[in-house]
């Protein structure tokens, strides 16, 4: 059952709620500069007030280590699901400033959009599922039971999170969690993110002479490790882009030709891919598109290297050590404990006698992904396809979001990405705008998500 | 002949001359700290003043655009080919002062050296060709012609001196040139360097993506210009070390059976090389000895490397570019020219359509062979023969020396490496030292030089 005449409320507040959505825009909430710490109480203050208004109980702006996180539920539907709603009230600095057409700030209309810093992520999200409970509450109700967790972390790491749903992993049990900080592909075409890659970082060290070496002197009678290391790094992919680390394909999820053939409906062209990232030509692993390259396959990548002599003009050095930077993005179900002893196997099997090695490991977390058979799921598909009059495409994330990782790993449950931003929102930028018909259908879609999951 | 009367008044004046040498010693002429001006203009007269005393010809200090050169000539023996000493009276500087055991200018001998900075690079050897010449001059007479020069630069790369040789071509003429930068294996081996490996540096760069990108959202579509990078650096060696740029061999000479006999009496032992280097284990291309691959073969070194994150943590980044200063030592009769020809050519044929690259050149310059045929190298050996009781071994230099290039291109003569270092004495460090019995060997070995070159 559709709730109508929370749909039609919606709609007649356009304005009402544009305007709202602005005083939100023009609170300066950046968690990591500390002189905002009073905007971010102001934020976090100005959306519990939504929710205590709307009728929300144990409303509370709850404290952290870090910057508040804000809370209320509705409990009133027995039997019925509960959702727990995830946003971030927080946004990034707004350097290079000069680079903004309209203050940051001072949330200005352009066009179909609104220009302002945090205005897709995610403020956006926010104030539109923030819209569509108070909608539905002045209406037909709702009849699902919601929690909302809004932290002012995100743009940070979410370092306090962790903590803090385990601290109140009772009160935060829920069926299934909505993450409204996420987007579409196009106006006219929704989509669905149902996994997201996984990471294992590393830092792999070679060691040859006991210090820098004159490279005229020794050169030729010792192994230079600069050039061993770019041996091993080179062996860890053969021609075809395909990763040799002993056993790293084994558990790797294989894609059935209904997914592939999903997948395949996601509108990427590799030319728009190619001049998106701005590489002469696009280079993957043989017998895979490039959205399942993207999202269905591992990676392994130097995210960074350095050995010798790097600054300008010509040292004859010959480097005592080099060390590599580098990260694997997991699929399911690879495991990410796994891949460090593949890593350390292929270094044994490689690295000759002439140097010595040694691998680190970073941060690492398994690769996510949900089911795209739930009720949650397709109420959700629902929605999507209700408000924008076209079927969702489906999507694999290539990066991790790690408040996903961290909401399955505590509280058992999977995260329905449901978000409004696209992709040339100019997130982290300057002139991050929102496209406000999205911001509009992102109640509405809000409002039929509800609506689909009390059926 | 042997200046026998010469010979014994530098061995009644040792005592003299150490009270001497430790006057130039004390003088702090570090050519590349400004405050020491004053120290260099001192310690270049105190030269000049001894040239003069002896009864040299034309002795100035001449100006250059850096460091003032001292000159002086004794061109009396017409028929009689003329020798060009070469020297330089600067040193280098003495961080950290901490770790020496006496005051660097407060030149103190224990046991059986004396430690001052500059002591073995190379105030020794110009103080103890300067008494050779003396004690000649005192007694049976020289009777070759000889021009003195000692520049200012040479712990700074000698910037001026081209320009000097060039501009006084004439005045600086000669049959062949000693250069007494130079030292021997073991106090007990007297050994000549008569070759130097030539040089050619480039920068590699690698360009992927226009920007920076993230390794989640873009890692498994483009290729990685830090990968790629290092497949590229992997092939230029094969398993057994050889370098394969396209035609790199094809000028190198070959050793003959003669001349590999001659470098095996060398003494290096590989346990030895290992243990100076610190390496685990040595490395090099097959087929040859370490002595072999140190000299006679050219190299192919890799002198930094850098893309991407190389700071603390992990941070998730597909680098836009990646870069890499890469140098080969280049043995007769490579073309410094032609190798940067052969390492375009091994980029065209090895770099992926997925990345552009760039090769740019830093420095290049050509090896240099000695004859060890001449009259003028017999001299070399029969000096060191007499004077150290033990016939020489012949090495060939890994490393270059500018200036023996410098003379070579400008005056069109080989340089003689004559010179009484020994490999512990701690150039360039602290506590660098001068073994004294090599300080009194080499006035007679120079003695005992110009009466071969006499004869």
């Amino acid at each position: 059952m559709e709730s109508t005449k929370a749909l039609e409320y919606a709609r007649q507040n356009r304005e009402r709620n544009l305007a709202e959505y602005k005083e939100l825009l023009a609170i300066p909430s950046i968690s990591t500069l500390s002189q905002h710490k009073p905007d971010m109480q102001r934020a976090a203050e100005w959306s519990s007030k939504q929710l205590a208004e709307m009728g929300f109980k144990n409303v509370a702006v709850m404290p952290t280590a870090g910057h508040p996180v804000v809370y209320g539920e509705w409990l009133n539907a027995p039997g019925k699901p509960t959702v727990l709603i995830y946003g971030h009230y927080d946004v990034q600095p707004v350097d290079p400033l000069n680079e903004w057409t309209s203050p940051p700030f001072e949330p200005t209309v352009r066009g179909d959009n609104v220009y302002a810093r945090g205005a897709s992520d995610m403020k956006g999200q926010v104030h539109a599922f923030l819209k569509a409970l108070e909608a539905l509450l002045k209406h037909e109700g709702l009849r699902v039971n919601v929690k909302v967790l809004i932290e002012g972390e995100e743009e940070i790491g979410s370092p306090s999170l962790g903590a803090f749903i385990q601290q109140h992993k009772d009160k935060l049990k829920c069926d299934v969690s909505l993450n409204a900080d996420s987007g579409i592909t196009r106006p006219d075409l929704p989509s669905i993110v149902y996994g997201l890659r996984g990471l294992a970082y590393f830092e792999v060290w070679v060691y040859g002479p006991s210090q820098d070496l004159h490279s005229g002197a020794f050169g030729g009678s010792v192994a230079n490790p600069a050039t061993v290391l770019c041996e091993l790094i080179a062996g860890m992919h053969d021609k075809e882009g395909h990763i040799t680390l002993p056993g790293y394909y084994d558990k790797v999820r294989q894609l059935s030709d209904e997914e592939r053939a999903e997948l395949a409906r996601f509108p990427l062209s590799d030319d728009a891919w190619r001049k998106t990232s701005g590489v002469p030509e696009l280079f993957g692993e043989k017998g895979f598109t490039t959205i399942e390259r993207l999202g269905a396959r591992p990676t392994l990548e130097v995210n960074g290297i350095v050995a010798g002599f790097t600054g300008e003009g010509a040292k004859t050095v010959l480097p005592a050590k080099a060390m590599a930077k580098i990260s694997m993005r997991l699929v399911p179900y690879q495991d990410d404990v796994a891949v460090e002893a593949q890593l350390n196997e292929y270094m044994r099997r490689n690295a000759p006698p002439s140097v010595r090695w040694e691998v680190r490991k970073f941060v690492s977390g398994p690769a996510v992904l949900m089911n795209r058979n739930t009720p949650f799921m397709q109420a959700v598909i629902t929605a999507l396809e209700k408000t924008f009059g076209v079927k969702p495409v489906f999507k694999l994330e290539g990066g991790s979001v790690p408040v996903v990782s961290m909401i399955h790993a505590i509280l058992g449950v999977d995260s329905l990405m449901m978000g409004f931003g696209l992709p040339d929102d100019n997130l982290h930028s300057p002139n991050e705008k929102m496209h406000l018909p999205n911001y509009y259908r992102g109640i509405e879609a809000y409002i039929r998500f509800f609506d689909a999951i009390a059926e």
